[in-house]
C-alpha cells in the first residue's frame, strides 16, 4: 500500500497542481528554473495540497480556485526545505543532491526567496482575508521555528516543552493552515474550519514526531541520509530528550561525547543504542499515538463523507510509515 | 540640507511607521529581535515609505491605513538587504556591522525570511487586490534581480541592457510599487496611479545608477565601505560597462587583472583611474540625468500640491547626493 493509493480520486487534481507548479517556474532565470525544476522533480508526498483538497471536500469543491492554494502551500514548504538545506549544510535530500550542493548557498537562498514570492503571488489571487492571514501566519511561525532550531542546537539543557513548540512552528502550523485554507476556500462553516485546523495541527505534530523517530530507527538506505543525522547536527529531538530524562548518566555522556567536536561513527552507534535501550523511542511513539488519537477524535465531529475516511487513512499512514 | 528636511511634514508619520516596525519585531525570538532591532536602528533613508506617503497625498490620506503599507515596504527592503549581505559576504553596511558579520549566515537568512513574513502579514490587512499584487510582484522581481546579479558576476561580456534589466528588478520595481501602493491605498485615480508608478520607476533607476557611480567616486569614509567595492566583488555596473565600451583595451586589462584572483589594491587604483579617464562615470551621470528628467516630466501631469514639490525635491536630492 502506498500513500498515493489513499487518495486515488484526487490524483487528477494533484497532477494539475504539479503541472501549475512546473509552469510557474518556467519563466525564471536559467539557474533558478533548473534549481526549482529539480526540486519539483524530486517529488515529495504533496501532503499539504492533499490535506487542503480533502478539507475542501467538506464544502464547495472548486479545483479551479483550490489549485492556487495548493501551489502556494507546496511552494512555501519547498522554500523552507531549500533554506533548511543551507542551514543544515545538507548535500542530500530524499536521496538526491540538494540545490545548495549542486549550485551553492547563494542560489539556494534566492531559490527559496523566489518560491516564497511565487507562493505569495498565488495567495494574492484570493479574496478571503482569512486565507491571507493563514498563509502569512504559517510563514511567520515556520521562520520562528527554524530560528529556535538553530538556537537550541547542541543545547543539552532544553526540555520537551521547547521541542513541542519548535515542531509546532516548524511543521504543524503549515499543515493546520493547509486544512483551514482548503475549508475556507470551499466555504465550509467556521466551526468545521476550526475542527479541520485542529485535526491538521494534531496530524502535523504526529508527522514531525514520526520523522524524528525515523531518523533513529530507519536505515540510511530508506531515509536517503545517514541515521542519527539529527543528533549529529545538534538537533535534539524527542527520543533524545526522553532518553536524557530517563537516564541522567546518558545526558552526561552525550555532553562529553560532543565536547571535543563530533563523536566518531562508533561512538554514535553506542549513543543510538542507548537511546533505544532507555525507552526514549518507545515513549516518543506513545506521544505520537496520543496526537493521532486526538486527530481521529476531531474527525468524528465531521460529516461522514469519503474525504473523512481519506483524512483518517492518511493520518494513520504517515505516522506508521517506515521512511 | 538633509534629505529629512525635504519632508518635514511627514516626520510624524514616518516616526509612527518606525515605531510600528520596532513593535512588530519585539515578539520574535531573542536572536531575531536583536538582529532586526540592530537593522532598524542602523536607520536608512526610509525612501520607500516616504514615496508611498507622498503619493497617498494625491488622494485620501489616512495614516492609520498607510502605516501598514509603510511597514511592509520597509521590511521587504530590509529583508533584501540582509540576504544581500549573505551573498556579498559583507561585514559592513552603512559603516556598521551587518547581521551576518555579528551573528552568522544562518541567522541572516532567517532574519530576512522573518522580515518577508512580517511584511506579508501587514499586506494581508489590505482589501485592495492591487496592493497584494504590487507587493508580491516586487518581491518576485527583486529576487530575479538578485539572481541575475549573481549570474552576471565577473561576466565581462555582458552589455548595458542586462545592467538596466538588473537594476530595474533589484531597485526600481520596489520604488515604483511604493508609489503605486500609496496612490492605490488613498484611492487615487487609475491614471494618476500609473503616472506615480512611472515616476517611481524613473527615480528608482536614477537612484541605483547614482549608487553605482558613488561606489567609484565617494571616499571610503563617506560610503562606509571601500570604494570600488562593487567591481572587486564582480558586480559590473554602468561606469565599468561604459568604460569597456569606450576602450576595448580596458576590457582586456580588466579580464587580465581578475584572471588570477582579485587584483591588488594598487592595481585596483589604476583600474578606477581608467574608468574615470575613459568617461565611463561622466556617461553614467548623463544617463542618470535622463532618467531624472523623465521623472520630473511625469510629475507635471499631476495636480500642483505640496507633495508634488516634495517628490521633485527628493528625486533631485537622492541622485545628487554624495554618499
Amino acid at each position: 500500500m502506498k500513500l498515493k493509493d489513499l487518495y486515488m480520486y484526487l490524483r487528477g487534481d494533484i497532477h494539475r497542481i504539479e503541472t501549475e507548479m512546473g509552469d510557474a517556474v518556467l519563466e525564471a532565470s536559467p539557474v533558478l528554473e533548473e534549481a526549482t525544476l529539480q526540486l519539483l522533480e524530486a517529488g515529495g508526498k504533496r501532503i499539504r495540497p492533499v490535506f487542503m483538497l480533502l478539507c475542501a471536500k467538506f464544502g464547495n469543491y472548486d479545483i479551479q480556485k483550490l489549485k492556487d492554494a495548493g501551489v502556494a502551500l507546496e511552494f512555501i514548504h519547498m522554500a523552507s526545505l531549500v533554506h533548511d538545506d543551507v542551514i543544515d549544510d545538507s548535500d542530500l535530500r530524499r536521496g538526491k543532491e540538494t540545490v545548495k550542493a549542486k549550485w551553492d548557498n547563494r542560489v539556494a537562498m534566492y531559490a527559496g526567496d523566489y518560491l516564497f514570492g511565487k507562493a505569495i503571488s498565488r495567495v494574492s489571487l484570493f479574496k478571503e482575508q482569512g486565507i491571507h492571514e493563514a498563509m502569512s501566519q504559517s510563514m511567520h511561525e515556520m521562520v520562528l521555528g527554524e530560528i529556535e532550531q538553530i538556537r537550541f542546537k547542541y543545547e543539552w539543557n532544553q526540555n520537551v516543552r521547547t521541542y513541542f513548540r519548535r515542531i509546532k512552528r516548524k511543521t504543524a502550523v503549515l499543515i493546520a493552515s493547509s486544512c483551514k485554507i482548503g475549508a475556507q476556500a470551499a466555504g465550509v462553516s467556521r466551526r468545521e474550519q476550526r475542527t479541520l485546523a485542529h485535526f491538521g495541527h494534531q496530524v502535523g505534530m504526529a508527522y514531525q514526531i514520526t520523522d524524528d523517530i525515523l531518523d533513529f530507527t530507519s536505515s540510511e538506505e530508506k531515509l536517503g541520509k545517514p541515521a542519527g543525522g539529527d543528533l549529529l547536527q545538534g538537533n535534539i529531538t524527542l527520543p533524545v530528550l526522553f532518553a536524557m530524562e530517563k537516564r541522567p548518566s546518558f545526558k552526561n555522556e552525550l555532553i562529553r561525547s560532543f565536547a571535543g567536536g563530533l563523536p566518531s561513527r562508533e561512538k554514535m552507534g553506542e549513543l543510538l543504542e542507548q537511546i533505544i535501550e532507555s525507552g526514549g523511542i518507545e515513549h516518543s511513539r506513545q506521544i505520537n499515538e496520543r496526537y493521532l488519537q486526538k486527530a481521529y477524535e476531531s474527525l468524528e465531529a465531521l460529516p461522514d463523507i469519503p474525504a473523512r475516511r481519506s483524512l483518517y487513512d492518511i493520518a494513520n499512514f504517515i505516522s506508521s510509515r517506515e521512511h
